[in-house]
């Protein structure tokens, strides 16, 4: 995934977390984390029990209550492991192709059946734990995804002092908006339609650092 | 209030509902909405009961009971009790001035201790009835708020084939993006950033209707 929360759990083909050479304990840590992924997908935040990650994750109740001691522990771990990746946006050649790689990501992860970015989101307006976890999970994401704007400068197409997160979050905002708030059924243009909208606006000179005295 | 959620709440001045002639049943409702009002700000979703609900309004238990059934209820009530007011957005004579004011008053709202609005959105994440009556309410704002657009269109700010829902949304996403999900401090200038950003893109050609042939 992208600037938004999990990424690489709803994608088969790359491990959920960077698994650790060997060792019992980070064993135990990515079954008991795929437990918390599944169990959250699949029943939401209000069913998910240190009871059920442990039957599901096969290891012992007491292991789970002594290392994650409760399910705000389990989510800020979760959130930690999902952030602990490799995932970089995708370098398509031009601004407008990457900020609609990123876009398509994000509608991926956000429409997905069982969503666990919707889900991580959604316990994040419950559990304070898992609200501050999500944040640095987004603030490790869009820094990340700054390369985006310096390769855009570098390239010319930008000016020098665009502010970079300013832009990001215009180009992948929208989106977020319309499927967890507007909860507007999901347009395919709507990825396209956001990098659009926010490369034409970066083109013409909104997102700089200072922005122009336009007091009309 | 804008765009968003509930307003007039979180604004002494203006009346929660529009109180319709007299009539015990409508005294009742607006007891009863008050009291939601007040155990959602100050409480949360979490504890919201129809017991503390009917306590704090000073209403029969059964009545309450009987009348809206459940927690659900009373959230779905509330949401359009909210949506049935005569809020519409500022006139300030400039597309600027008129998102900047709409983001202004979101921020307001969302930032008020307790928020009304924050606390809906979050109900929204743990009740269809409240997500369904949130929104329909969305979509009430946002269509009262297309105005803003076709002013700008006859003034000559915009072309007219603008989308105006896009530009709201360009408009207004940023600041529930940084404030609700990324949850970042609310940055003084963000009201006023994200118009500007928005009318440069408008005036730049963004937004339209059908799009620019624009592959690079």
């Amino acid at each position: 995934m992208p600037s938004a929360p999990p990424p690489s759990q709803d994608d088969p083909s790359t491990p959920p977390i960077r698994r650790r050479p060997g060792g019992r304990t980070s064993r135990i840590r990515t079954q008991v984390l795929d437990a918390v992924r599944a169990e959250l997908g699949e029943r939401g935040y209000d069913e998910l029990t240190l009871d059920a990650v442990a039957a599901r994750a096969g290891v012992h109740r007491a292991t789970v209550y002594r290392r994650w001691r409760d399910v705000g522990g389990l989510l800020a771990d979760l959130l930690d492991a999902t952030g602990d990746d490799d995932w970089q946006p995708q370098d398509t050649g031009s601004l407008r192709g990457d900020l609609a790689a990123l876009n398509h990501e994000n509608l991926a992860a956000l429409t997905a059946r069982p969503s666990i970015a919707a889900a991580l989101i959604a316990a994040s307006f419950r559990s304070e734990e898992a609200a501050r976890g999500l944040r640095r999970l987004w603030e490790d994401r869009y820094a990340r995804c700054e390369v985006i704007v310096s390769r855009a400068v570098h390239r010319g197409e930008l000016p020098p002092h665009t502010d970079a997160r300013r832009l990001l979050i215009a180009a992948t905002a929208p989106l977020y908006h319309q499927l967890l708030l507007l909860r507007t059924p999901p347009a395919a243009e709507l990825p396209d339609h956001a990098a659009t909208d926010a490369v034409i606006a970066a083109t013409a000179g909104a997102f700089v650092t200072s922005p122009p005295a336009d007091d009309d």
